[in-house]
This record gives structure tokens, C-alpha cells and sequence, in this order.
């Protein structure tokens, strides 16, 4: 009798299908599909690796006393804040996430809001709208002043575009670290407002923990200088929302990028939509054509890593909340 | 008796004053300004320098007899298409120009354009404006072909900054040439139809010659991929507008960004302020805060040289309509 194929359950968000890619696991997994917390409860039984698709979930809380037979929890995205309840926290289970595919889309899609931000690309849309010719002189890209909070895999890759087009990057991480390729300083967290003036550009590329959690605050912008832009890309609740919207009806700052948001979707009514000098998306930075795909295959990597008893790639540490860098 | 100071007319737009910077000559030179074609006539006579800072001016035809002393035109613009009348092209004139001023801004405008069109940030602000949260995949900007139509100063930074971030990049220049740091290859204009198929954006970075004019007409667009980009920040009249109307409004190209415009300003009924996918500028792309001093600073440095009977820098080879690359 062949030996039972090890149960694979995929969480994706609900109403969604397994993502393109995954069947080729066929032959080396069974595969199950949950989309829900009710639906995750029914084939956690027997299932000995759990792959989470949906980012937002709080479904696991829920199932988990379902899970008898579970060896490791794979996040198909950066950010692992909803697949560290405290309990999977407080287990030995091992948790990996999907580093490197986000990185260089999301460094892309920076360079384009800090490009656009300094050439008024949005004044230019609202002018064509309105079928109306103005010269206006812009600001020059080269030389500008960013930093980057989050020294992480997705941080570094921002920093690595923008100074390959002249612009001075520096990054913030728990602790202040000499410059290196990437960066040229690494300043500490706890140096935040002292730091904040000194910079054009205030990029959020860190992940969501207790340690930066509405780390945008009041605060925080009103340490900014009144012509800087803030950008996220990282998570929503690493900033307060209701500071931010302040800070830039106030014009305290000079605009802002968000792609991620304490609520999502975006609820229509809420003022950011309106606000001048604010570019909003649908948290889709990453999310260049084939990335569900891409995800597949890099879990799947993964999951022939883990049959074959090899060590398994992207262990985020649980404690900090991310994987450290290498 | 001291030396009379040598004079210098200064023709700039109608209703302008002379620009910032100028007075840094006090002392060195006889300033005189004109704003038309009968002021420039007026002060011609006795003139032995013309510095031009309207490009689009027509007024040199109509002043040039009274031109008696004149041993030196400069234009304040990369492009001297408005300045070689066919008597300054017959002429011994020297004709220099700003080459060098615009050419960074001017790349990051482009690359601003790529990644805007990449991400669709046209389409972020356009859900942003209806309160929409629409997740799309995007496309990736890494491994994007860019063709460059003109191998210059402009063209070849373009390439620069877009080769950094990791574009791959020809030029397309007056005839064949291997490539080299800037560009993967250079190809010859007489190839311009076989070569655009291969292109995910074409950006125009030409200077307006009798070689150039209506280069991009019907023809050309029906070359270029369906799913590729136009950028120009050259001149208007290199392209044939109805035609890149017509192949925008039926989708034969994806998208353009336009700087500038056959006719400018762009008359307010234009059909091209309502296309999809279509990004207009008053032609700034290269026009950042300060530009109007630099320009000043650049033609002063040239104008010392003039009077220490230096070599002057960035002179025009009025048969071809550009400063070669040295």
C-alpha cells in the first residue's frame, strides 16, 4: 500500500478559488480548500501543512483547535500579522511567508509615487479633466531625501531603486545599524521624530507588530517637514488614520501614497478618498500580472523542501514578527 | 575711454521679463530685452549677442535685417528648431544651446511616465476620484523594452535612469551603431518601422529637424505593439497628432504621455485632452524649480567664454539641428 500523501489545506480569502499554479501538487499532496473559518474547522483534521492565501483572515482563531496534525503555516504574502494569533505564536510550528516575490513590484511601484509626487503627475490629470494648459515648474528627483522604515527585504529593494536614480535613501530598524549597500544609515525606531525632518520622502515598508503599530501617529507628522510626502506600502494599522487624514487637511504634510489602510476595503465614505496631494490603491502594489502564481510556485518550492526534510526557506521568527535578514 | 560693453539682446515670450539671473551680467554687458519681432528689431542694431528664450518664437525672420553687429545667437532651449531660420542656417552664425540643463529632469519625467503607466496610477486616481476600491494585477516595469528615438544628451540620460532600475533600453539615432554604456543598441532611423514591433514603450527624445518632422505618423503607430506606450518630450510636429489620435482612440497603442504638442498651448477643444490612457503636460518636462537661473548661469558661463575668446560650449551643427555628440 503507497503511503498516504500528506494533507495540504489551502485558507484563501472567501468566495476565492485555490490560486492558479497550485495544481501541481497533484500526485504529492491532497489538497483542501477552506475559505472560512467554519470550512478551515472542517478539513483541519488530518491536514499537516496549512498554506493561507488570505492576508486578512481571522479564521484561524477559530479553527484551530481543529488542527490535530498540523507541522507548518505558510503565508503567500509579506505580512504574517494575521497568522500570528498567540497561540500559534506560543506553538512550535513553524511559520514562513513569501518573501522576495513582493519586493522588487512593490520598489517599483515607490519609485513611481515619489516620481510623480515630485512631477505633479496628479495636478497634470486634474488640469487635462479640466482641458486646461498650465505651465508649472516641478521638482527634481535627483538628490531627494528618503527614508525608509522597514530594513527588511522589501525596504532594501526600494532603497536599491531609488538610489540607483540619485536619490539619498537611508533606512530605520529596530536598532540603528552603520549604512551598507542599501542604505546609506540605518537609524533606530526609537529615533523616529528626531529623524523624521530631515526627509522629502517617509516610506512604511515594515511589517505590522506590537513595535509598530500606529507608530503614525500626531506625532509623528507633525515631526515631518510641511513638504514631505508619506508612502505606504507596509500595513495599514502602522498608522493612525485619523492623524494622518489631520495632518494633510492641515497641510502639516505635503501629501501622501497609501496602499494599505486600517480598514479594507476602504470604506466609500471615508475622507481620505477626497483629500488634496493623496494617491490611494487597493493594496495591489505587489501584485504585478502572474503574482498568484508566482506565490504558488514559491510555496510549492517550499512544500518539496519540507517532504524531502530539507530546511524550509523564509522561517519568520515569531517573536519579531518578520524574517530576520540573512 | 573704457571699452564699450559688448551688447546683449535677450528675446524672450511676449509679456515676459528678462529671466532671473541675467542681471549677473551688470557690468560686463549692454543688456537689451525684446519681447517680438518689432522690439527685436529695434534693438538689433549694435547687438553683437542674441540669447533666445522663447523656442517658439518667429520673430527672428521678421527683425533679421536690422541684425548689423550680431556674432553669436543662444538659444535657452535644447531644441533650436525656431532659431534656424534659413538665414542663420546659411549664415556664419555660431548657434549654441542649453544642452545639459534638461536632460535629467527631463529622464525622470520619462521614467515617471513608465512606471505611471505600469501601475496605472491614471487608473488609481480615476477610482480614487469615484470612491472606488478595485484591486487590479499591474505590470511589472523590470525587463520592459524602451526604444529611445534620439541617441543625444537627453535621450542617452533617459536610457541612464531607466537602465537602473532595470529597463532594457536601445536608441535609435541617424544611423547604426553597436551598442554601448548607455544603450543595448542604436539602431538607424531608416529602420524605425521594423524596429518599433519589438518596443513596450517608444519615447521620442529627438530634436525637430527636416529628418524628424512627422516621423510618427499612421504608419508608425500601425508598427508599434498594441500594448505599448508613446512618450514624447521632443517636439510636437515629429508627430503627425491626428494620426496618434486616431491610433489611440481605436487602440492600436495602449497609452501616450505627451509633453508636447504640435500646436502649443494646446487649444482647449483638442480631442486628445479626452483619450483614454493619454497623459498631457504643458510642455515642463524638464522645466524644475530653478530652471529659468540655471539656464541664465549656463549662457553667462558661455558668454565669459565668448569674451575671453574661449571655445563657446555646446555648438549646434545647424545642418543637422543639434549639438553632436562629442
Amino acid at each position: 500500500m503507497p503511503e498516504a500523501l500528506p494533507v495540504v489545506a489551502v485558507l484563501t480569502a472567501p468566495g476565492e478559488d485555490l490560486p492558479p499554479g497550485m495544481d501541481a501538487l497533484e500526485g504529492e499532496a491532497e489538497l483542501r480548500h477552506a475559505t472560512d473559518g467554519a470550512s478551515l474547522r472542517a478539513v483541519l483534521p488530518g491536514t499537516r501543512v496549512l498554506c493561507v492565501t488570505d492576508f486578512r483572515t481571522d479564521a484561524l482563531g477559530e479553527a484551530w483547535d481543529a488542527a490535530d496534525s498540523l507541522e507548518w503555516i505558510h503565508a503567500t504574502s509579506a505580512g504574517v500579522d494575521a497568522i500570528l494569533t498567540p497561540t500559534v505564536r506560543a506553538s512550535n510550528l513553524p511559520v514562513t511567508n513569501a518573501r522576495g516575490v513582493f519586493d522588487r513590484p512593490i520598489a517599483e511601484f515607490v519609485l513611481g509615487h515619489i516620481i510623480a509626487f515630485c512631477k505633479d503627475f496628479r495636478g497634470n490629470l486634474e488640469l487635462q479633466q479640466r482641458h486646461e494648459w498650465r505651465h508649472r515648474d516641478t521638482e527634481r528627483v535627483e538628490g531627494r531625501r528618503v527614508l525608509v522604515v522597514g530594513a527588511g527585504a522589501i525596504g532594501r529593494q526600494i532603497a536599491r531603486l531609488c538610489r540607483a536614480v540619485g536619490l539619498e535613501v537611508d533606512g530605520m530598524g529596530r536598532s540603528a545599524r552603520p549604512g551598507d549597500e542599501d542604505f546609506g544609515a540605518i537609524h533606530a525606531q526609537s529615533e523616529l521624530h528626531q529623524r523624521l525632518p530631515g526627509y522629502d520622502f517617509v516610506v512604511v515598508a515594515a511589517p505590522l507588530t506590537p513595535a509598530t503599530e500606529g507608530l503614525f501617529d500626531a506625532a509623528a507628522f507633525a515631526a515631518m517637514a510641511p513638504e514631505a510626502r508619506f508612502i505606504n506600502i507596509g500595513r495599514g494599522p502602522i498608522v493612525r488614520t485619523d492623524d494622518l487624514v489631520a495632518a494633510l487637511r492641515e497641510g502639516r504634510i505635503a501629501g501622501a501614497a497609501l496602499d494599505v489602510f486600517e480598514e479594507e476595503p476602504l470604506p466609500s465614505d471615508h475622507p481620505l478618498w477626497d483629500l488634496p496631494n493623496t494617491h490611494l490603491s487597493a493594496h495591489m502594489a505587489g501584485d504585478v500580472i502572474g503574482w498568484r502564481r508566482s506565490l504558488s510556485e514559491q510555496f510549492i518550492d517550499n512544500f518539496r523542501r519540507w517532504r524531502r526534510g530539507d530546511p524550509l526557506r523564509n522561517l519568520v521568527d515569531k517573536e519579531q514578527g518578520f524574517v530576520p535578514s540573512s
